[in-house]
């Protein structure tokens, strides 16, 4: 395949720029006694409340050794000094739930998500179908028949004009529908006679597949792509990191980590690549136990990677109708959307993680799934009654009945605030005014006792953290709409919205002892950036500059573009 | 099934069990410079050459510092010595070509190599099925209907009269084929009207299926035999280990790592207890592909684990006469054996690896297998030109006008001393006398430039060294027979038994830099016997007591039935 053969000459070149970037301009010797001073530096203690302090003493070891004011004296023997200029700098910001690899592979393909229009997409489709001749299926993502306000899915008869010759294949923005021209559908068979599965559906027009595959009939095409070999998941898996270093982001939940990504990620550990701290969570109970086996995986390669859980889907999303609801949709009154698990199958794989000591991540996203999760976590809770921290992903739609539940058992609460801005003007046409009392509900959750993980879905939504923290204090949009914000009592405040991407992120997959909070012992994995976030305004905050990104007590990212913060000294000492 | 329910509840226990020998009674403190003395020690290097010496000098990173001799001087800090007591020290012992799941598996389940006749092992199996009520299926290995001397196969019909209530399920000693009971052969639905695949044979009685399914007829029954969890192939591997460590072994080509065994290797490694090295030959390209990736794995926990290569096969075995000859059997006229593999299959698949960095291991019994390989290795040693080890295993019986082509291109003749002594009458039946001329032709092939590398094929036959060595100098089997040794021409020296066991089945996994030979530098891998292999009758090295095996300047089995030789004085100096 075409991807295939362009990546693959690619990919030692690709995961040697990765090597050279650990290597960067500030030469921080390995095993080195550091300093980073200067800085305007900001984290959250364990419950919540906000340390300053303007240096950080980094150990041998890469952790923290000591946070310094101004007035602390420093130790007389240091490898390394940075100067941060000023600059804030914050805890690595951790993302509670995203996708590593199809970051990685959206990188490299097709990316539609900034297309404002069925035309501007068809244009852009011809147009990368042009400059890759070589790829035998074009292959891309972030398409949302919403922000185009077609008012419709497009077809197959859209893409065909576009591109007919050879297959092109596009998934949604929220990763639950395909969309497939006509050579596509013919390669995967796909006919008038094909039927829907369980859990899936083929759109029609006309009685004949229209192109459009939502949720479990998603596979039915998609299962005819060639599958990226594993030199080009390693050529994503690096494009990944550099994208996510680059927006501050020094660790991620991996929700529906596969064996192949699984197995990357274990070859960048073992080949001294991995830069990020990677969460995994398996894609479903086969997987846990192939790639994990009878419990958890330690934290490997010095904290940097776990798989420690099992991602579980019950509904779909709402954006394709497949968000589980109580009553059917408002703008579809025939339907419900898609229950993927019955009561008892939900439970079955809950009980099979937890007896093995695996944590559960459930997707739920409509107001019955979330209810169902719940009923199960309560009935659950009576049997395991360890430290499960159950976490729900999602967590949209939830009926204010339900709301209350949400703060007991430890239940983690795992949300995407972008998600929110996003969602907004489709969840009213989706669920109408009356449903949208518990909508995106953080302050509800948080005082209900829920314990709150915030993250990005990336490559859902773009994984910048400070959008995420943006919308999650305005509940306004890029543009400041709705001015004052969607339903604004469900704002969080500035360190309610730190701590989900910081302490919040961090416990929800029992890391909060390693990272999450710059406390002595902990890993050094910071930022330094141009705003305080705690101070400066939601426009200023948008527009946030990530100048360095540390992770374990050695640089791991410095914006090219800023003048580098550094007049270090090494080996100087005083 | 009743296997994984019984071993599941003993998996934790098991590898509490395993990491506890670890610990065992010499306590060397980690990280420890230490002495081994008062050894009769023998090393080869690379050429060959014996190098004896009295002590053995361990730094703190577990790799060999120096040897001593009586009267060298002793560094003045030491963190232990430990009293040899005038035992002989050899480089841990290396098993070129083995199966260390499949150990595991054989040591957790019924074992009928012990057996000497058909009445014998119905005995065993009825007793088995009796004490094991729990199983539902009946597994196990290791019969012989040669050593039985049955002159036919064992039938499903002679299984039911042991056990008919339960399937039964029996793998050959030589791994070639399987041995089914009525029950078995129904619940795989074999029926008269099943086919033999291509590559392998139903075996008929009456033209019906009579129990017997060889080469890749295997898989008929055994795909329905339930697969064992993670959690009993880790007891599995702390098993093999447990085995292989107190044979005096330290390290094991692994021919045909499998995912499921890869996943066990790695969580013993992330765990640390994995306690030998295990040098990964993947099963066939898909495995290798997922398991290391786009090129082999770096070598792992201290050189403890690498994916370095692939086995192939190109034929099967002499007893189920699958070994693919140029000539029909002696004692079946209308067969040649089974080719597996056509020309272009075996050299696409050698290709396929090479092109990656992967080293091929050919299976490789028969005559015109042998020829193949050699030819394939011909063709393809033009194009990959680097250090390639092209390697074949068994070499078992070559065309004596093919024996000097051995000798060029690097090839490795991995080959299995104690086959030859239990094959020998087998491989006159077969033969016949003409054919004999270049079998197990082990100094012939080291007389025409070939390398050798020596191992077991364990758990196909004991992976006892000791039993290696002494048929590989004797040509005689364990009661002397045939005295002076069969064609005994095909001896080899002491010292050349010695190195392909150490230096040449280093070579053969490109790991003579680490293991092998007792070399500063190379890892503190030794065990030390209570007979000195230059000097012993082969009787006595077939009795060899192994009385400690140490891996990694570490102490990792201690023989408990010998006195211990340890007098040891911790963090004592001089």
């Amino acid at each position: 395949m075409g991807l295939s053969s362009s990546l693959e000459a690619n990919g030692r070149r690709a995961v040697s720029g990765i090597l050279a970037l650990a290597l960067f301009t500030i030469a921080t010797p390995a095993f080195a006694d550091g300093l980073v001073e200067n800085v305007n530096g900001i984290t959250l203690d364990a419950d919540g409340k906000v340390i300053r302090f303007n240096a950080i003493l980094i150990g041998k070891d890469g952790k923290v050794t000591e946070l310094l004011s101004k007035k602390d004296k420093l130790p007389p023997q240091l490898d390394f000094r940075h100067d941060g200029k000023g600059a804030t700098m914050l805890p690595g910001l951790i993302d509670a739930h995203g996708h590593v690899m199809p970051l990685g592979f959206q990188l490299l393909t097709l990316d539609l998500s900034a297309t404002n229009s069925l035309a501007e997409a068809q244009a852009a489709i011809r147009d990368y179908a042009a400059k890759n001749p070589e790829r035998l299926w074009i292959i891309g993502s972030g398409w949302n028949q919403e922000k185009w306000g077609l008012g419709r899915f497009p077809t197959a008869a859209d893409l065909d004009t576009a591109v007919a010759d050879r297959p092109v294949w596009l998934t949604r923005v929220d990763g639950h529908a395909g969309w497939a021209n006509s050579r596509a559908m013919e390669i995967a068979g796909v006919t008038a006679a094909s039927k829907s599965p369980p859990g899936g559906r083929i759109e029609l027009s006309g009685g004949k597949p229209n192109g459009i595959f939502v949720d479990a009939a998603f596979k039915l095409v998609d299962k005819f792509v060639p599958a990226p070999k594993p030199a080009e998941r390693d050529v994503a898996l690096g494009e990944a990191q550099k994208k996510l270093l680059s927006q501050g982001i020094t660790a991620i939940a991996d929700m529906g980590t596969t064996m192949d990504a699984w197995q990357s990620y274990r070859r960048a550990g073992d080949g001294g690549w991995l830069s990020i701290r990677i969460f995994g969570y398996a894609g479903g109970i086969d997987a846990m136990v192939a790639i994990a086996g009878p419990r958890p995986t330690p934290w490997l390669y010095d904290d940097k990677l776990r798989l420690g859980g099992v991602k579980l889907f019950l509904d779909g999303a709402l954006g394709s109708r497949g968000a589980w609801l109580k009553k059917p949709y408002t703008d579809a009154p025939g339907q419900t959307g898609l229950q993927i698990l019955a009561p008892a199958e939900i439970r079955n794989l809950m009980v099979r993680a937890s007896m093995d000591g695996f944590q559960t991540a459930v997707h739920a996203i409509g107001d019955a799934a979330n209810g169902e999760v719940i009923g199960a976590i309560e009935e659950l809770a009576e049997t395991y009654k360890g430290d499960q921290r159950w976490r729900i992903e999602h967590v949209q739609i939830v009926d204010p009945v339900d709301l209350q539940r949400l703060g007991k058992h430890g239940i983690i609460s795992s949300m995407q605030p972008v998600h929110q801005t996003s969602d907004r003007t489709m969840a009213e046409a989706r669920l109408g005014q009356e449903r949208l009392a518990g909508a995106y509900a953080w302050q509800s959750i948080a005082k209900a006792g829920g314990k709150l993980a915030f993250g990005s879905d990336v490559p859902i939504e773009s994984a910048d953290p400070f959008a995420g923290l943006a919308a999650a204090i305005t509940r306004e949009d890029a543009n400041g709409q709705p001015f004052g914000g969607w339903r604004p009592e469900e704002r969080v405040t500035r360190e309610q919205a730190l701590a989900g991407f910081t302490t919040g992120a961090a416990y929800a997959s029992f890391a909060e002892g390693k990272v999450g909070s710059l406390t002595p012992g902990h890993h050094a994995d910071f930022i330094l950036i141009d705003v305080d976030p705690l101070l400066a305004s939601p426009a200023e905050l948008r527009k946030a500059v990530v100048k360095e990104t540390w992770v374990g007590g050695r640089p791991a990212y410095q914006n090219a573009t800023v003048t580098p913060a550094d007049n270090q000294k090494d080996g100087e000492t005083r």
